[in-house]
């Protein structure tokens, strides 16, 4: 069994864990829970795996923040399209726990497909008009699959705090409104994108890109920054999307092995709703998902 | 604040409870709900006020099954539809108060709309394919509202047991859904309907009957009753559904008040999948919606 000391009466940020306690199952996960006393604070951070700096600087502000630290690892698949990337996605059991183990997780959930979706399973939360935004057209039900399996992990886990990335925008805002409209009593966290050197946000599936691929795919935040900087400069109250728009795609045109602009969204902050013009006090964020190679790339950035 | 102690420790029924406290918002319920020690059972019945023998039989068995006993009223807008009776739905909360404090409720929860419903609000949970069994067609978005209600409200109350009636056949199947396929650490326990002493099942909508209509509607459980004796009576494996709807439909029809029968429905007990025929191991449940002057009555029976 761990033990867990409360944070204030030790004055100390790490835990009482004798190893990390990896649970295969339901039942065994929310024992494990049970184990941890009533007061403290549980930060979650839900990964499908393939673990990189990226989750890993979640797990640590997560380890900073709270008392208990639990993570899961899941390859969900009712957020994968027919023909996404389900069957390829990289699985690295192994090294995902050595990682897990070496941030100071306490109890990490890595539970199996036919355990989370009963043959008579037939319940989804549905985040409504998500579909609609540009991230949600190129992936009709991705957002419903992530609002499902998010709602299930919170229901087993339940944490009091929850960390995500800030490299998936619109993720964070649908995680958002499930917290808030099914009354989660759980806070949000939302760290920011974890950089390679060259600037491409990491994701699991930078695994895809060959060394050419990856280098010209510094081009994406390249594009994102001068947009950025463009923004920053503008002496009247609002920008044309548009103005912003037409100077990332020329970078991104400037790039041979950028071979698709899949969207470039200019939208609010709260609502992902798409912006004609945008406020310079407001703010907006831009968000875009491009392919390189055969791979699949999204980042965005703030204004 | 209310002081609950262990079941076992006292071996005593009832808890050491001042006086029944009535929250009227999220933040206040959730104050009291902490104030709960962990490791006791929490009882929940939820509720949309309008209170009869039906629901308090629900409070008691929770008072009799678990160590705190929650309760709600909240007249829930997402499941009615626009051509229904959310107007005048019978609100009766200086009666319902008084109700649930003689029967030993600790805490209730009685949430006003504007908080439960954010003008932001667009998470949904949908229970797929409810809107295609016979109360789900004339009730089009009923379960969704529902389900995305009953998920807010655990959320809130997190109770250990939930209890339901048996009366809304449908929605107990998909309360069981939520909590399998969300997976809500909770039990879920249906008690059978309660009855007038005509067999008329009570609901608040009983209230818009007048007394001659009243006495009509002992038509609806006389009708399952007798579909039941034939089914019990049957000596072959499988009955077909057709002999026990027109069973019923005939003694329907023998009531001129009775006039609308709005479906007769046969079903499997686990799925409401509708049956062609009815297997005389595995059973089946026979729900019915009729309409008896303006108002609208549901009943079911298990076969």
């Amino acid at each position: 069994m761990i033990m867990f000391r409360s944070h204030t009466m030790m004055n100390s940020r790490r835990w009482m864990s004798t190893k990390m306690q990896i649970c295969h199952d339901i039942a065994s996960f929310r024992q494990a829970r049970a184990n941890v006393h009533k007061g403290l604070t549980v930060g979650y951070v839900p990964t499908m795996g393939g673990l990189h700096e990226g989750h890993i600087s979640l797990i640590q502000q997560a380890r900073k923040q709270c008392d208990v630290v639990v993570s899961s690892v899941f390859v969900n698949p009712a957020q994968f399209g027919p023909n996404e990337d389900f069957d390829k996605y990289p699985r690295t059991f192994d090294a995902d726990m050595a990682k897990l183990g070496e941030n100071g997780v306490d109890i990490v959930f890595v539970p199996q497909t036919k355990d989370m979706y009963l043959p008579e399973h037939r319940v989804y939360v549905d985040p409504v008009g998500f579909d609609d935004v540009p991230e949600g057209k190129c992936r009709p039900g991705f957002f419903r699959g992530v609002a499902t399996v998010v709602t299930k992990l919170f229901n087993i886990v339940a944490p009091t705090h929850a960390f995500f990335g800030q490299k998936d925008a619109v993720q964070c805002v649908v995680i958002k409104r499930i917290i808030e409209d099914l009354n989660f009593p759980i806070e949000l966290k939302v760290l920011k994108t974890k950089r390679e050197e060259n600037g491409l946000a990491m994701s699991t599936r930078n695994q895809y890109l060959s060394p050419a691929e990856r280098t010209a795919s510094a081009v994406i935040y390249a594009g994102l920054k001068s947009a950025q900087d463009l923004f920053k400069n503008a002496t009247t109250s609002s920008i044309p999307a548009a103005t912003l728009r037409d100077n990332i795609e020329s970078i991104y045109r400037s790039e041979p092995l950028l071979n698709d602009i899949q969207y470039i969204s200019i939208a609010s902050k709260e609502t992902m709703d798409e912006l004609t013009d945008v406020d310079t006090t407001a703010g907006a964020i831009i968000s875009v998902a491009v392919k390189v190679g055969n791979c699949r790339l999204i980042d965005n950035i703030g204004l």
